[in-house]
């Protein structure tokens, strides 16, 4: 059916979600029943405040440097739609004859997705929307894994294997490093700080995910075991690092801010005083943030193809008929790293997350088993690059 | 005169400082009068606990992944020589017949050469002490500026550039970022994220340096004046931002931890605590720690290789009977960038600490000049890649 096709980029950007916009652009171009090629600016609220763009007017020229560039070019949002907000969506999908609709996002976009395809459905309005995966989170149901993972993931293996060799070298002065990795609920990328490691006792030496919760005192007495051990300790820390009830770790702890609000330091900040009341030894942290889910000089190659195929997949999808469903990463079996692009469909997909499982989590719950490493590896794309170490070979003491 | 080499890495690590240490070794290589090439493990602590290992056994191997290795392969120290150290110092230099002395680091470090230097000529021990700049807070005196710089200075300036994007794209979800740079009383690095600038209202829109005071209340001002003009506003704060009277600003504002600590925040936290309490506008900060000194994956070429020189120039220098002296980066007059190795004397370099001077910074206190652009912007090797925006051309509504 002939009608025009609307695309948004919603919920926390990533390294590489405009190549799944590219993808959806240039496969588009390739049917004639899509004619006007329509861009939300800032997602579902570009729709609502019909701020639309002509994504036919970008040159080739943009569309291969948008490949490169991170974060959503169309804009993103945190917009919880109402069920107003929805009746007023199919009547200006209608009214802009959109025929295909697309939006790459996580789990609450997947849920908009859905809920408009059930809509129009249910209107009798023929209309395929089509859910293109993404998130840093990793924590979609059904896919193998989601595009902006594999990128998030090789910048958090590469900073802290940095911060690795940083907190050795410090030595006694400053020998504990802390660093915040994104994931409330997911410890997805937490657990991808792991390949960072080359040899059982490289940084990083502790990761801690929310998924396994952990006393304060269990976190403090592994990270001076370490310390003690090998003259240093870095730790991946999750930002939804949780105590054994499900309480955030430290929460209450009581801290103000300069205003009598109660600060939001976060759990490292948390973790970093509990051990600085149980030792002398100095301890630092790094918090990254968002640069987690931008870095695109550390795009992985393998992520960057992905997100751009799940976009493609998501208009053929769409063209052969299929509504109400979102593209999948399916990995075959076997030794070598094999995807193919699969369609699922979205009931079982919005709203549900899907946190790490426990064969991927230690016994001791401060760290990752060789599977989840299995499972990761081939995801960050090539291997991260080689570095050295002296041998230390000692000059004989005069003494 | 046949002896001995000692090399140390001292103060806080960079991304390319083992490029000085393997241009060191792979010049004392070629002298026949270096007999031992020997190493402090952990600074000047390793000599004073005869901690010595011979880089003489390491492989070409070794020293060619060490050049993309980052942070101080020897190991490093924060330790304050002592004068009773510095008699023990020589004591063992004369022991290990040490007689070609090289410390690669800051402004501490080119005292300790200068010290041991002017011990050595005093007591009549012949011995060639040159020292090797490093440091990515741009803070030494003489040289036009100092290897580690423009690595920590690309970092910086990819990171506000990816985080700028991410920024826009958030749009009212998340409009106003801040992140906390390192330099506590030099903004060289700080300053350095304007190489992020295509367009003058690209991010970072706000600069605040050390070197120039200003008032939580002017920074507030500038905050919501950008994001009021262009919905979003990304703001580069040094650690070391000050007010008008030289305090540190959000000094005292008496944040207490969990323990009744005062909270070291960081200027940053201040700073998105006073926006907060004058606009409904979201902030968020991201703090990168040390990974603005650690990241190797965004070593400048330009700045790799200035290292690596340095080394092999201090050899040369020592060998041709030079003691007391520092290497410097002299860059040539004219629109192309060249530079030649030069030396100084340490008395002229040793505590002197070079801020940004005023010709560097805007007139207002919240931004840099053309003249930095110019200045910094060879540092940092190729430029930044190219990314693209969507032209944004608007579909007509149909209201």
């Amino acid at each position: 059916m002939k009608g025009n096709l609307l695309v948004g980029q919603s919920g926390g950007p990533t390294a590489v979600i405009n190549n799944s916009l590219v993808g959806i652009i240039e496969e588009a171009m390739q049917h004639d029943a899509i004619e006007g090629i329509y861009g939300m600016v800032h997602a579902i609220r570009g729709l609502l405040d019909e701020d639309l763009v002509d994504l036919r007017r970008e040159t080739p020229k943009t569309l291969e440097l948008l490949r490169a560039t991170p974060a959503s070019a169309l804009g993103t949002a945190r917009y919880k739609v109402t069920n107003e907000d929805y009746e007023r969506i199919l009547d200006l999908l209608i009214e802009y004859n959109i025929r295909y609709f697309f939006y790459i996002g996580g789990n609450d976009s997947m849920d908009t997705t859905h809920k408009v395809a059930n809509l129009a459905a249910s209107r009798g309005y023929e209309m395929h929307a089509v859910g293109v995966p993404k998130t840093v989170d990793n924590d979609l149901a059904v896919t193998d894994h989601c595009p902006g993972f594999g990128s998030a993931a090789r910048f958090v293996a590469t900073a802290i294997r940095d911060t690795g060799y940083d907190t050795w070298a410090m030595g006694e002065s400053s020998p504990i490093k802390l660093m915040e990795i994104m994931g409330r609920n997911a410890g997805w990328l937490t657990a991808a700080t792991a390949l960072a490691k080359n040899e059982p006792d490289d940084p990083p030496h502790l990761i801690y995910v929310p998924e396994r919760g952990i006393t304060m005192e269990q976190v403090v007495s592994d990270v001076l075991n370490v310390y003690d051990r090998l003259g240093y300790c870095v730790v991946a820390c999750s930002e939804g690092m949780q105590d054994p009830d499900g309480h955030p770790l430290g929460e209450g702890s009581g801290d103000v801010d300069a205003f009598g609000h109660v600060a939001k330091g976060g759990v490292v900040d948390a973790v970093e005083a509990a051990i600085r009341e149980a030792s002398d030894a100095k301890t630092r942290h790094d918090k990254p943030g968002y640069l987690q889910r931008s870095f695109a000089a550390l795009q992985s190659h393998v992520d960057r193809e992905e997100a751009y195929r799940v976009g493609r997949r998501a208009v053929r999808a769409a063209m052969e008929g299929k509504t109400g469903v979102m593209v999948t990463l399916d990995r075959a079996e076997g030794p070598d790293y094999r995807i193919s692009y699969g369609l699922a469909s979205l009931d079982r997909i919005a709203n549900v997350e899907h946190t790490l499982p426990k064969a991927y989590i230690n016994d001791a719950g401060n760290g990752v088993t060789e599977a989840f490493v299995e499972y990761a590896k081939p995801l960050i794309g090539a291997p991260l690059p080689p570095y050295a170490r002296l041998s230390m070979h000692p000059v004989p003491k005069k003494d």
